[in-house]
């Protein structure tokens, strides 16, 4: 297995693309926690005619998907992060289809998880922000405006998070698809 | 290129790749036109206190996204579909790495455009049917019941479309990567 022109060219591929994995996974957990953080916190209080009114990420659900996506996918992408070091450290280069498979699935659902939760979040923002004349929803952002602000920061950092998680899942799918490019070709070569 | 034990089992992926990706490319399609359908011409007037109201899909941008996402999403579809069946005619297989990454790169981006849109448009209409009391905004669905009903069916086919756009960004996915496996290293087999 060591043809002496080729063999370097995939050791480069493979470790460059094991260092990008493990950048862009300890990325997606560091922003992760910041967005369930900036989130999950984030609250408000009003007195409207002597009541007090308080504004919290619980009163939308699109909210509480938010922190509840990047909370799982800041967890899910420190396990991955641990593996890809280890694996790094041990000098293992993913051949195993079974496993291949799993984190592409895995990767796969958490980038298209995270981007539903981003775009329900930012649909009730923007709704938040702007209001809906036509249904008589009021803008509620005049009201609750640092906490709109805080909301819509938690909200820029979900985005990087989403764009990550979706390089990612194109990442694990290269890692996984090139294993079924010619192989099965490979063991024949004696008989061409 | 004629390695008698193997290429049998490629040229027999080969086609069950295509062939699914015709058959999942003609049902985008049809759902795409569907749900730009359903959606784009669901319209109720009501009488309040002998003024007429109307609700329209352009009252909510979210819907307004679905629909030309969805609208998009069909005519892409019909045009790779086109190009599958032609290729399926003319026996082509594809090894073309910049048309891979071309149409890998689209249906990546097409996948994640319905979903959000779907994820916006949904948020949106369960807004409107269960409404938000911490923010005062009242369900309408009780008033506009069958234009909230015409706005569900074409949710429930967005997201069919949303599911199938997913797995046809797996297969291109699939159909690119299996072009990174190996094949260097075929080119040297006389020197194994």
């Amino acid at each position: 297995m060591s043809s002496p022109g080729n063999v370097p060219v995939k050791v480069v591929v493979d470790r460059r693309v094991k260092i990008a994995e493990v950048v862009l996974r300890c990325l997606v957990c560091g922003l992760g926690v910041l967005v369930a953080a900036l989130v999950g916190t984030d609250t408000q209080v009003k007195e409207i005619f002597s009541i007090e009114k308080k504004a919290k990420f619980t009163d939308m659900k699109s909210l509480l998907f938010l922190v509840v996506t990047n909370g799982i996918v800041a967890g899910y992408s420190l396990i991955q992060g641990i593996r890809c070091v280890v694996s790094m450290i041990k000098g293992r280069v993913l051949f195993n289809k079974a496993l291949a498979w799993a984190i592409f699935s895995c990767d796969q659902v958490m980038a298209y998880v995270t981007l539903a939760a981003l775009a329900a979040a930012t649909q009730s923002a923007m709704l938040a922000e702007e209001g809906q004349v036509e249904m008589q929803w009021l803008k509620v952002c005049g009201l609750y405006g640092s906490f709109c602000t805080q909301i819509g920061e938690g909200i820029v950092a979900a985005l990087v998070v989403s764009l990550t998680t979706i390089t990612i899942s194109s990442l694990s799918a290269f890692n996984l698809f090139r294993l079924y490019g010619g192989h099965k070709r490979i063991k024949n070569c004696g008989g061409w």
